[in-house]
C-alpha cells in the first residue's frame, strides 16, 4: 500500500448542527416545553454513561451566529452506533424545534506523518488515546472541514512522500506551539463527506483559535495547499445549561 | 467512433435520495403509519419480485448525517422502469413524508479500458454478469459522483488514448488490490446528470470505502484529473428494519 | 460586423420545469383533479393547435430523477407569445402542484459556421425548417445548457475565426455521425439567460444521449472549451398519458 | 487620485426582482384583488408623479422563465429615497403575493474613459442626462451584473490605464454600433451590490439583446476579462397592463 | 511566532442580518405589534445602557435591497456576551417577523503592519480606541468579507513579510485619503467565520463607499490579492425611526 495513503483510525464522529425554531418553541405550552427538554436531557444521560464508560464520547455546543444555534458532537467505535444516534435524535421531541443546519461524518484519525515516531502505532497507548478521544470540558469549540489542494501547480497529491513528510512536519509544529491552549481532533472524511478533513478545535480562550489558523495559514501546507469549508465557532453547554438556553417568557 | 469513447453500459441506475419529515410522521396517528409502512413494504417486495427474477435490482439504505435519511437505489434493464418506479414511489403514502433530497441518474458501464482484456465483451458472461450487477447484500454503502477534469494543463479529455489507458490500469490495481474487501458499480452519467459517473461501493467494513477512495487520491488519475461530489455513506435496511427505523414513541 | 459573432435566429423557446407536489395533489378531491386536469388539457390542445398551423411547436415530458417531474418545452416565433403561454401557465389551477423547478429562455440558433455552406441562409428552405423546428415526437429528450470557455489559456472567444471554424466542423462531424439517431436543436441564450447555449436532443433510444456527448468530450471543442450546466433527461407525454401521470389512488 | 478608478456617479438605482404567488394569489377573493391592485396602481402613479417631475425614473417589468415574474426597476437622486420606496413597496397588499426573487443595488455611472471626451464632464448637460436618464418606454428590457475579471494573467485591475482606455475605446465601439436599436444604461455597484457593475439594455427587438452582447463576447475586453452574473429578459407593463397581467380566472 | 500573523485584537463582533416578514407583521394586531415594539425597544435600550459605559457598542441599520431588511451589529469585550445577546435577541417576539438573512463573527483587529508604528501597541491608547470602537453615528453603513487569495502565482500567504508589508502600506495610503469620509472598523474571522477578514465602513456620503473600494481594486494587494464576498449597504436606524419603519396600515 502506498505509505503516504495510511492512516490510523479509531472513533467515528457525527458533528449534528441544527437551528431553534424559536417561534414554533415559544407556541408550545409550558408543560409540553418541560416534557420536551426532559426527554432531550434523559438522552444526553444515557450518552454520559457511553462516555463514563469510555466507550464514546460526545458534547453540547452553542454556535455563534446564523449557521446554527446548536451542535451535538458525538464519537463512537462503530459507525452503526452513530447512525443510530442519529435516527434517535431525530425521534425526539426536540427535534420537531431543531431545523437540520449542516452535519459532517468522519472518523479519528492519525496520519502516518504523524504516528511515525511510534514503533507500533497499533499498540502505542498515547497514540491508541488520540484515537479514542475523550472531549475536553474547554468552554469553547471551533469546526471546519478541508482538503488538501490539488489545482495546477499546487496539488497535494501529486508531491513526493518526503516532500509532504517535511512540509507536515513545519506545519505541525506551530500545532504544537498551541499544545495546552487548543486541544484538536483530525477526522478523516474521505469517502465518507464532501471534504477530505474534519477539524474540531478546543480552547479556554476563543482568541486562541483564530491565532492559530491564522498563522498556519502563512504555513506552506496550508498557504499553497489548503482549502478550507464553514468555520463554526461556540461554546460548551452542560446539562444544566440546556434549561436556561430553551428558557423562553410565556407569551 | 473514437475508441476512448467506447462504453459497454448494462442496466440504468436511479439513486434516489430522501429525508424524513419526522414532525409530520409524528402526527400520523398509530393506524395510519401501519397503513402507511404496509404500502411501502409491498412496494418494496415488488421490487424484490423483479430481483429475484434477475431482471433488476435494489437496494434500500440509511443515510449518516444530514444530507438524507434513505436511498432507495434501482437497476432496471430500461430508462422507463426506473421513471415508472420513480412515479410509483412518489405517489405511495410513504412519499408524504421523505422529502426529496438527491437523485442521480446514470447506466452501468464498463469503459474500453477495462473491459479490452475480452475478446468480444458483448458476449463475455463475465462482463455481461458485471453490466447487469445484483446489488451485494453487504451492509455499508458509499455514493459519490465524479469528473474527469479538463483545467488547464490536467485535461483528461485531451491526453491521447494509450496515456489514459496506462493511468487507468495503474488506477485500476489499486482498486483490484481491495477486491473481496469492497464491490464497486461505475454507472456512467454523461448526458444524464450533473457528473460524468457515478461510483457505488459496497463493504462489510465502512472503514474500506474510506481506505481504497484515500489510497486513490494519491494515484494521477484522482489527484490530477479526478473531480468530486458530495459523498454519501450508509447501512443497508431490509425488508424487517423498516418498521423499526420509522417506529416512533406514541406522542 | 464580427463574422464570428454572425448568427441566424429562429423561434424563441422556453423550457420550463416542474416539480409535482404530490402531497398537496392527492389532498384534492377526485373531481378536483378531474376538473384541473381537463383544464390543462384544453390549454395543451390550445398549443397543439398552433404547432398544426406550423407557428409554433411543443412537448410535454417527463424528467426523471428528482431535479424536476415534468418539463413544457415551448417554441414561438415571438418571445411575447412565450410571456403569454408562460402565464397562462400559471394561472392554470394544475400550476398549484407545479412547482417551478428551472426554466430556460434562448431562441433557436444557427451559427454562422454551420451555415456557411449555404449561398442565402435566410432564403434556403432546409435552413429555415432547422430554424423554426417542429419538435420530434420521440420518446427521449435530454437538456444542457452550455458555455464556450474563457479560462486562461482556454479561452474560445480569443481564438481566431479559422481556428474555430475549424474545430467547430470537426466537432459537427461527431454530431453528424448520429443523424437518424439522435435530433438536436441548438438555441443562443446569451443575453436572454444564464448560459450561451442550450441543447436539447431527441431520440428513440436514450443510451445515444450519453454515446453523443461522451464521444464529443474527447473533440478539442468539448475538452478544452466546454463548460456544461445540469443534465435533464425524460420522456415525451402524449396528451392521452397525462391522465395515467397524475393518476393517484384515492386516499 | 488614481486617474483609473475615477467615475461620474448620477441616481441610484434598485432592481427588484419578484416571483408571483399565484396560489395564494387565486385564494383572495375578486373585491379583495381589486383592492390589492387598486392601491399598487396608485404606489405607480406616485413613481409616475416623480418621474413626471424628472426627479427619477422606473419601469415595470414582466420577466420570461422562473427567476423572476416582475422587475419594478426604480432610479433616485439619493439612496434614501430608494430604501423609502423598497419599504413602501414591501408593505403594499400586492407584496403578499409577490415573493422577493432578486434585487440589485448600484449607482448610474458614467467612466472616465467614456466621458474624457467632455471638457467639464460635471456642467457638459449631456453628461449629465446620461447619468439621469429617464428609463425609454421600449419594450423589451434586459439586465444583467458583471465584474472586471481579476484571474492569473488576466486581471484587468493591473493593466495600465492606457490599455485599459484603449481596449474599452475599441469594446465602446461595439456599443455605438447598436445606437438606435439598444440603449444601455451602466450602474456601477462597487462596494454597493455582488458584483461591480449592473447593464440594463432597452430594445424595440429583443434579438437585439443577443446580437450586441454575444458580439462583444469575442472583444477583448469581454472575452478576457468580462465576467457575467444571471440574465434577466422581459417587457414594459404599463399601468394599464397590469390588471390584465394579474387577472385570473375566480376558482 | 511568525511577525506575519500577529495581530492585535480587541472586541467580539456580530453582525447579524435579518428579513422582515411583512406578511406575517401585518397579521398581528395592532396593540401586538406595540408591546412587540416596546420590547424591542427595551432590548435596544439595554444594548445603548451598555454603551454609554464603554463597554461595548452597536448599531441598527436598514439594508438596501432584498439581502435583508435590518442588521445589528455589536461589539463586546467577549464572545460569550455576543453569544448571550444573540440569543437574547432571538427570544425577542420581534424574531419572530424577523427571518436570519445572514451573520458575521469576528474580532476587531489591528494588524501587525498598522501597528508598527507604535512603541507598545498594547499600552497605546490611541490603538487601544480603535481595538474598542464605539460606532460613529453616521447615517450609511457598508459590510462586506474578504480574503487574501491563495491561487497558483497571485498567492499572500507565500509571500515575504516585507512584501506584504509594502503592499499594504500603499493600500493603506489610499484608505487614509479617505480620513474624515469614511471611517473603517477591519474585524478578523479566520477560525471563526468563512472568509478572514470583515470590513464595516461608516460614511456620511455613500457614494464614498463606491470610491474607496473602487479605487482600492486598482491598488496590487485587492487587485491581485483580493477575493470579496456580498457586499450590504444601508442606512443607521436611532431608537425613534424603529417605530415608522415598522408602521403599516392596519389590513
Amino acid at each position: 500500500m502506498n505509505e503516504a495513503a495510511k492512516t490510523f483510525d479509531g472513533w467515528y464522529v457525527l458533528h449534528d448542527f441544527r437551528t431553534v425554531d424559536w417561534s414554533l418553541w415559544k407556541q408550545a405550552a409550558g408543560d409540553k416545553q418541560a416534557s420536551v427538554l426532559r426527554e432531550f436531557n434523559h438522552f444526553l444521560s444515557r450518552l454520559d454513561v457511553t462516555q463514563e464508560a469510555k466507550i464514546g464520547s460526545h458534547g453540547l455546543f452553542t454556535i455563534l451566529g446564523q449557521k446554527a444555534d446548536l451542535m451535538l458532537m458525538t464519537l463512537r467505535p462503530t459507525i452503526d452506533e452513530l447512525q443510530e444516534i442519529e435516527t434517535s435524535f431525530n425521534k425526539l421531541q426536540i427535534a420537531e424545534y431543531l431545523t437540520p443546519a449542516y452535519s459532517y461524518v468522519s472518523v479519528v484519525e492519525l496520519s502516518n506523518y504523524m504516528a511515525s515516531g511510534s514503533e507500533n502505532p497499533e499498540e502505542d497507548p498515547r497514540i491508541q488515546a488520540r484515537l479514542k478521544p475523550i472531549l475536553p470540558k474547554w468552554p469553547y469549540v471551533c469546526f471546519y472541514p478541508m482538503d488538501k489542494r490539488r489545482d495546477g501547480s499546487d496539488n497535494w497529491y501529486m508531491l513526493p512522500m518526503d516532500e509532504r513528510k517535511e512540509l507536515m512536519y513545519s506545519h505541525g509544529k506551530i500545532g504544537r506551539g498551541y499544545a495546552g491552549a487548543v486541544k484538536q481532533i483530525i477526522s478523516g472524511s474521505v469517502g465518507f463527506d464532501d471534504w477530505e478533513w474534519g477539524v474540531t478545535l478546543f480552547s479556554q480562550d476563543v482568541l486562541q483559535f483564530k491565532k492559530l489558523v491564522y498563522e498556519m495559514r502563512f504555513d506552506e501546507v496550508s498557504a499553497r495547499y489548503g482549502e478550507f469549508g464553514s468555520f463554526y465557532v461556540g461554546q460548551r453547554v452542560e446539562l444544566e445549561g440546556i434549561a436556561p438556553f430553551f428558557h423562553v417568557q410565556p407569551n
